[in-house]
């Protein structure tokens, strides 16, 4: 594509550097900007700079945070015995709406994965070891997703936990609430049946 | 949804003004911005900002431009007599694209529509209409999209034109080149049977 001015095109190329973002959807949304009042811009390009430069994480769960302890961790009421061991802040975020979780989390910032050169040390996983070396942490709930780099990470965790006084569970797999049987792919269905619950169990839920 | 951080909310807030991307969206880009090395946020932030209070447009076609006039306007092989009209800069680059075009373009901004609030005087159509009665524009080409805003516009447009020495087209519409004519819809199928063109000339298209 050809611009009609050196601005548009550096413009266009930023945007299109957002994951997702193509170079068609990038001119769209640069071509509106033009038309929004210059102080909306403003207000865009302040909010970016601000969370990138200013951003802070819990020292403790790695949570996003505006203070040192996310208020989940400084939550006096938050079980500190469970920690929930997630991939990033949406899972929280997830976890959290659910409104059925009391204990606390640790973000681990990614997985690992060879295909993107992301490796066990550039995820937040040995500040978990150490907190469970601590001895507080009595039960770590695995909650990646179930793709084979969310399994090759937690085994990994798995394997530097031996010898710990620690109880490692994963969050059950099954059929949503309310999908038909008949719909869901296999392997779930199969997982399901395995894992299988008490009806007692199942009425508590709803 | 529950932000853990107030600069994590504002960035949110601010991606999610800009048109077809949601909540959930935002957060996924603003979640990715964070991973991002820091450069690479101020230089989009201050890519759009540049791009808002420099941005320039040409002064005979409105089209975006560095530039007093354009280079498509300040281009003396282009032919001064031919203009097409066109609702925003996105069908200037695509007409362009095709190399079939060589008169110049008449950017308006937008087409008439009372739903959204824009009537002609918020559209550049008045120095259109200066343009032609100069009287070097022989033929102006209607090429805004076939909706009823579009032809509201154009029929505006011809009526401020009348008694003036100028012709006016639109662009053909039918079936896309390459397409199946049973996958077509009727309206455009049934122009591009009422429009159809001597033989010889959609030989020489090809
Ligand atoms: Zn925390
Ligand atoms: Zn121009």
């Amino acid at each position: 594509m050809e611009y009609a001015s050196k601005l548009l095109e550096n413009a266009v190329y930023e945007v299109s550097q957002l994951p997702g973002i193509g170079k068609r959807t990038a001119l769209r949304l640069v071509l509106h900007i033009l038309k929004q009042p210059e102080q909306q811009t403003v207000s865009l390009a302040e909010a970016l700079i601000k969370l990138r430069t200013e951003i802070n994480f819990c020292k403790s769960c790695y949570n996003i945070s505006d203070t040192d302890l996310c208020e989940i961790c400084s939550n006096s009421k938050r079980d500190t015995s469970v920690v929930c061991v997630v991939e990033d802040i949406r899972d929280v975020m997830a976890i959290e709406n659910t409104s059925q979780y009391q204990g606390l989390y640790h973000v681990l910032g990614g997985k690992i994965s060879p295909m993107e050169g992301i490796g066990p040390h550039d995820l937040n996983i040995s500040p978990l070891i150490n907190k469970v070396k601590e001895g507080e942490v009595k039960e770590l709930i695995f909650a990646l997703s179930s793709t084979m780099e969310g399994d090759t990470t937690n085994f990994y965790i798995y394997k530097q936990l031996e010898g710990m006084q620690v109880t490692t569970s994963t969050i059950a797999r099954g059929i949503a609430v309310g999908d038909e049987l008949e719909y869901a792919d296999e392997v779930t269905l199969g997982r399901s049946i395995l894992n299988r619950v008490p009806f007692e169990n199942s009425m508590k839920a709803n």
